[in-house]
């Protein structure tokens, strides 16, 4: 059971996260054990688990203390952020990761289908099985469905160079921010605070994800072209066009376009061209710009929460700044 | 809205059964037309709308007489089904369904993986909204385990020449039965009825969940060969045997071997030729005589069941006598 090394400041809650992780690997009971072992692999790579996280964190503000309830519905979302990665790695034809083989890689198309469905179905059980409240799974069933329609909405923006600003937050606030919106919800509302108080966790959840999928994409562009690794490169001849890209198509159109035409038949020579532009542009600080805008509105809202009387509070703040690299 | 004229005869259900077309018409929307499109017209293509049939007919042994809900629980199930179909198609490379062409050859398998999950989530949506009891959605997830924990165990035992007719029981059991047994369960259940009731229900649609599987396994051998889809001699290449074929293993082992042990490297000649030995086997008539078996034993308890004040009861005798092929 290996946890991110950023837990071990936070002695409390990197026990809760072991605990959901355990409830996890309990949960999966397949015939078909190397594909049981991959998905296992796959939990525990050494992902951040930063939904489950902030589901706990805001599981503290409500007056229900059941401690296996609250790790029971974190690992649900775990699960649903697992599931998805697993589809997303067949739509995304990738071959690892977390510096492992994919599911579809090792397996196939046919089991990583499946695979993913398990997962959907662990998670609404487990949701089934210890949310107190028919309102969280119409809340877990509406973000799912806004996550989906945005992906799919997506698909048809390939290679679609008129994409704006607006489409791409559009597009992250379906893939990335819903999620941490809705485990901020659900950690809240199901430890029994008023609707309104869940609202505003969030509104927090959302602001966080917008800012982490943006760090996330700026990130992509800050290394240096040797170390690249496949994904980005990948993304572009697949004509996903992330932010900073997207920013530096504003300054130098005539330069990316004839490059990006090119589609699907861009050669490498091409993408690390695309590459070297954005990187030089003025795309990536406006990116870091647009992020640092996120994470303050996320910040403000946790400073006017409420005080805790443990040190709830002060973690959330922590932790969000320190993710979305923030010195504190 | 074009209804399978099965329904014809029994007005108030189809009227139902519209209705919940309807709804689940209304329930999606993509911004992608096309793909909203491709799903409505696979929701469009002439399905009989089985298991929300059922679901309809058990909701009528309850206290709860709320039609919306039933026809939206209906709906419901209708719209696991069709997710269900169009991940199928992706792992079975399926280019029809329903002389239609299924999403993936359409769309690509990118698109159908998520157009799946997104009917998923829709129906996990319809039941959060519209069920009474926390049960029917555990109960939901669990049916869903079991279907896909099966399917992810059958496909490790694709080309095994020493699968069992056990083995198949068990691989239908989940694959179709489940889907029947829970139809009839939230049917009843969320209409008001008791458990033990309920359970009555779930007995009944898995008998005939496993009877209608095997009558379409038999089907598969009973045309003429030169009249024949691609499907089952699709399956035999693929390594998946029915139990026509399981049952003709035994009797003409000899002359299968060889043929089967070519696996996918099988020419046309030689999946024509398995289909010509099972036919001319006795594994036709047995599968039959099995269907017969769990055909009577669902009937049977179909007439066990409380005298009702309208018609449901004779109806699902008949509904359930005309699809197993039975006379009345």
């Amino acid at each position: 059971m290996k946890l991110h090394s950023m837990w071990q400041e936070y002695p409390a809650l990197q026990a809760d996260l072991s605990a959901s992780l355990q409830l996890m690997e309990k949960s999966l009971k397949l015939k078909n054990k190397e594909v049981e072992q991959a998905i296992l692999s796959m939990i525990h790579s050494g992902g951040k688990l930063l939904r489950p996280a902030y589901q706990l964190l805001f599981s503290a503000y409500g007056s229900d203390k059941d401690r296996e309830k609250a790790v029971a519905l974190a690992a649900s979302i775990e699960m649903l952020h697992t599931a998805s990665l697993i589809h997303d790695d067949i739509v995304d034809h990738a071959d690892t990761r977390r510096k492992l083989p994919t599911i579809r890689s090792e397996f196939g198309n046919d089991v990583a289908v499946y695979a993913g469905d398990y997962l959907f179905v662990c998670c609404f059980k487990l949701m089934a099985d210890y949310a107190s409240s028919m309102k969280s799974l119409q809340m877990n069933s509406r973000s799912m469905e806004k996550i989906l329609a945005g992906e799919l909405g997506q698909m048809s923006k390939r290679y679609d160079l008129s994409v704006t600003v607006e489409d791409y937050l559009e597009n992250i606030r379906g893939k990335t921010a819903e999620l941490f919106a809705l485990s901020c919800f659900i950690g809240a509302y199901e430890s029994g605070t008023s609707l309104r108080f869940a609202n505003q966790a969030r509104e927090i959840g959302e602001a966080i994800g917008l800012a982490f999928q943006i760090m996330d994409d700026v990130l992509d562009y800050s290394q240096d072209a040797a170390a690249l690794g496949k994904p980005v490169l990948e993304d572009v001849r697949q004509g996903v066009y992330s932010l900073p890209l997207l920013m530096a198509l504003k300054s130098d159109r005539q330069q990316l376009l004839p490059l990006l035409e090119k589609q699907d038949a861009m050669t490498d020579t091409d993408t690390h061209e695309v590459y070297r532009i954005v990187q030089e542009s003025a795309g990536i600080e406006e990116a870091k710009k647009l992020a640092a805008d996120y994470t303050k509105k996320a910040l403000q809202a946790i400073q006017k929460l409420p005080e805790t009387k443990d040190e709830t509070k002060t973690y959330l703040y922590q932790i969000t700044a320190q993710i979305l690299g923030r010195q504190n």
